[in-house]
């Protein structure tokens, strides 16, 4: 398969139209069956593949950024009688296994992405249903605050892929159903297993819709439904809207970092972000570089910089980078993270961002996504070993990078001047690394457990806690960084090279699988909620199932679905 | 595979010995390598399979019904340097998925009911690693309320499973290492991957273990440490031990229950507990029968029965009819859960048991087993569907069982007398079934997520909630207990026998994997806990590397390790 590309825009949309009329934008969903982004599946009945959510993912992004005057947002299809057909049984059918369960994270992604902005950015989402929404349809109506259906007599929503496929819907469904919209859980279990799905009052009565609506008073109840869900939102006021101009990026074979050219099979590089990757031993090295001047004294001047301000511009490199390594490198499977730069002018930008957080919407819009992409960091399914050298700037929303870490190692001193892995030895690398705790640590940054990355790291640990946040604004030199705990290694000269050669080298040696599972506990102590639920419990036991015989095997139900034929199933329970 | 046998005593065991001395015992594990519960493997190392850990079940439940003097527990190893190597890597090589993944489940309810015990009962355990604890020997350790690790330069603790089996520790290990004892998340990260382990100052400086002890002082400072808990722990005073006497249990293959004869293939059978199983469909039909007399009038009363006292032998037959099910008969993957008896007599032995619960260790100690029974089903991978019909006691503590189910079907009216399905129209199913709310529904008895089966069941709607919790002490008829969300549905005799026949066999028509994913989800709506992370994050990923060819395949870790063969890894991160 060629390298998918998430870089889009709405002039490019193929499955969707966004139209905005003052405070209310439509999203509507009219799917080109003949879209897909891979041969072999015809995208019938507004079922969607990744290239569909690649779009709907842009569309709530430009939502944010470019059109500040947007309070609500309906989300509708294009189509007559079916709103949406969930993800094509076809394609997933013919993925890989690595595939799907990625395809599956980035869509919970995008879903989850569309709650946030409902939560936190006073953009309400509200899903027309004006036809059936089956799987992955419902599921994504279910993203949404509000859900209304078609009053038809043939409308329904369902989640049929129990009774039809013999897995579990992918997106979230289970756990909203029951954590979110409160459906009870012995009625939740009827209707995951009733695959013709549930319309009208009862719809209503169980609470898997809002409200259902006689076909003749549809649009008038859509609208006035959509203008009181825009009264009522608190978006922030704000400047002019940000455009969100192309990303530039280069992948080239060029490469004079820290690992040996030779090993280097490419870099992909934005302005402030590069991945030099090295195919054969499976790692990234992925730097973030800091801003190149202090901040702006106000918004006013991140107006004037538009898409090239420093933190919205970091996070959009980072976002496409995690994104494309995830989906195009899944040989990649250690992400070693540095960064480069002043740190104290990653400081003034986020303080200048916290400063105005609550009274600007650029400023909170900008937060916002710098944690979205932090949290995409926190779900994938690669080690994340950071490296603190001399001339990092590990600092509030860099020192994020090492905190989401699986683990990090710090410099403890300086590189020797005649040492030979040190290009650079008079300039600032000649100055031992510190790290700095700052606001953007304390809390505007949360995972998805609802917890600090710093909270998360020292659960139970009142006091580690509290030592940290009290070193807040002090840069910390390697062997304070490692007493207050907030890097795993501070190794010297010496040991350096050695000590990471063999952190990245063990990595790559050992199962990627169990490596995935390992992560995927330890990152998330502390207290779960439905985005943690969705990602742990949900998503590691649709896993397990996709890769279990009588789903995917020769008579498994996903081969035997539309052939006719009946699945043939192992009924022993594990 | 012969059917396994959880029942067993002290005088039986081959494996652990059980030394009682005033308020402290000494459990040792000191496994007997020849003594496997399935030929092919030596249990060397202190290594265990499921054999071993039966028997610690049985001395774990000893302990708290017939040594209500003992206040700690001294967990210690009856070998030289080794305390525990974990579960036996030739079985777990050898076992199946299903029976892999059911010894992990079984060994987690125990050491979850270890932790019931220190936290709830006044019974504080104390691991004692006279040696080396690796892997689920660890985990064991995890699961006391403190670790003394002796300090002999070779002995450590670790959790090599992920670098040398590329699979997970199964056991709570990754989730207790983080959630209980407050590991910093990067040192767990570095602990898990080091299969040669931590000891010494480092093991506690990271937490892994409370205290390293020198070998000269080591039994006097377990002894004191051991009777420092045992001053501490707040055991109720009450009256004599209760002699856990052999269970009475006979398989027969006649049978008269609702299932016709002929599906009937054999019926398992306790004074108070039967299940009728029907192995070609897949069904088993469990009855619980309610108290024959009222309940003494004190707890005199109660010591006086003993074993018989009726919650307690209830909830010994049902422990052991669910663990004899689900290891033995994987195939049957529907339980339908009946009462019969008096619903006054069960609410008043539930009575006795909350009035006493605050003052008398045997009342405790019974409603504790009950809450643990109850969690057992509530992680049990079968479809549980319950049957609420005229003659029935779903009330207070049983009720649980209805609401412990994923579905539930209340007959309105009574079945005809003329209903060929109805064997005794002139007893006491003449009368319209009831389900009764009791003080035992509206606490005592959580699940594991914390909550009520109630709270879990309404989450997110505290008025459903109070209205279930106001109906307390009065019996529901069809029509109340449907509206008030206690049971699913209510089809009158016209259409019971279509619905709930609909309901069995349309839940052996779909996948038993999906299912299990689907339940999984479902049960523990809201908040999770450690316990709940165990059984679902945890599990569910460690179920996914089992079955992947990274762990099982022909080159998989779990297939070479001790071949002297490396591991053949594809390298793709899912």
């Amino acid at each position: 398969m060629s390298q998918v590309e998430f870089r889009t825009s709405p002039a490019q949309y193929r499955h969707w139209r966004l139209d905005v009329d003052g405070p209310v934008a439509t999203l509507t969903m009219d799917v080109d069956a003949q879209g897909g982004l891979v041969p072999g599946y015809e995208l019938k009945l507004n079922s969607y593949d990744l290239g569909v959510d690649i779009e709907l993912y842009d569309a709530v992004q430009r939502l944010r950024f470019e059109h500040p005057e947007v309070k609500a947002v309906v989300l509708t299809s294009g189509k007559e009688k079916v709103f949406c057909a969930g993800a094509n049984i076809r394609m997933l059918a013919a993925s890989g296994h690595a595939w799907k369960v990625n395809f599956c994270k980035f869509t919970n992604e995008t879903r989850n992405g569309i709650e946030d902005a409902t939560e936190n950015s006073g953009q309400a989402y509200l899903a027309a249903l004006n036809g059936t929404a089956s799987g992955g349809g419902y599921e994504l109506a279910l993203a949404c605050d509000t859900i209304l259906l078609i009053d038809d007599r043939s409308s329904v929503v369902s989640l049929p892929e129990l009774p039809l496929l013999g897995v579990l819907p992918g997106t979230g469904g289970l756990t909203r159903v029951t954590d979110k919209r409160h459906v009870r859980r012995d009625l939740a279990d009827y209707f995951a297993t009733k695959a013709e799905g549930i319309g009208g009052k009862k719809a209503v009565g169980w609470r898997l819709v809002d409200e259902v609506v006689p076909r003749v008073r549809w649009q008038e109840v859509v609208a006035e439904r959509a203008r009181g869900c825009a009264e009522t939102a608190r978006r922030l006021p704000g400047g002019p809207a940000i455009e969100l101009t192309p990303l530039r990026k280069t992948v080239s074979t060029a490469w004079a970092g820290a690992l040996a050219a030779d090993q280097v099979t490419w870099e992909i590089s934005y302005p402030h972000v590069s991945a030099a990757v090295d195919a054969d031993r499976g790692v990234a090295e992925i730097t973030v570089t800091g801003p190149s001047a202090d901040a702006p004294a106000s918004m006013a001047g991140a107006y004037a910089q538009g898409a090239a301000f420093w933190p919205l511009a970091v996070a959009r490199e980072l976002d496409d980078l995690i994104l494309d390594l995830r989906t195009n490198q899944p040989g990649v499977g250690t992400w070693v993270l540095k960064t480069a730069g002043d740190a104290s002018r990653v400081l003034c930008h986020d303080q200048l961002l916290i400063a105005n957080y609550d009274s600007d919407w650029l400023a909170r819009e900008i937060v916002l996504y710098v944690k979205r992409t932090l949290k995409r960091l926190d779900v994938t399914s690669r080690s994340l070993i950071a490296l603190v050298e001399p001339g990092s700037c590990f600092a509030g929303s860099l020192l994020e990078l090492a905190l989401a870490a699986d683990r990090s190692y710090m410099l403890f001193g300086v590189f020797e001047p005649d040492d030979p892995d040190e290009p650079d030895a008079g300039g600032p690398r000649a100055t031992p690394a510190a790290v700095t705790v700052g606001p953007m640590n304390l809390g505007p940054l949360p995972m998805g457990n609802g917890l600090t990355r710093l909270a998360t790291r020292f659960i139970g640990d009142p006091d580690a806690l509290a030592a940290a946040q009290k070193a807040a604004g002090e840069p910390l030199g390697a062997e304070d960084a490692e007493r207050l705990g907030l890097v795993t290694f501070a190794p010297d000269d010496i040991d350096w090279a050695d000590e990471v050669r063999m952190a990245v080298e063990e990595r790559a040696s050992f199962s990627p699988d169990a490596l995935t599972g390992l992560e995927a506990n330890y990152r998330f102590a502390g207290p779960e909620t439905m985005e943690t639920k969705i990602f742990g419990r949900l998503t590691a036991w649709q896993n397990w199932i996709f890769c279990r015989p009588n789903a995917s095997g020769p008579d498994g139900a996903l081969r035997a679905y539309g052939t006719g034929k009946r699945a043939g199933f192992d009924r022993k329970r594990v």
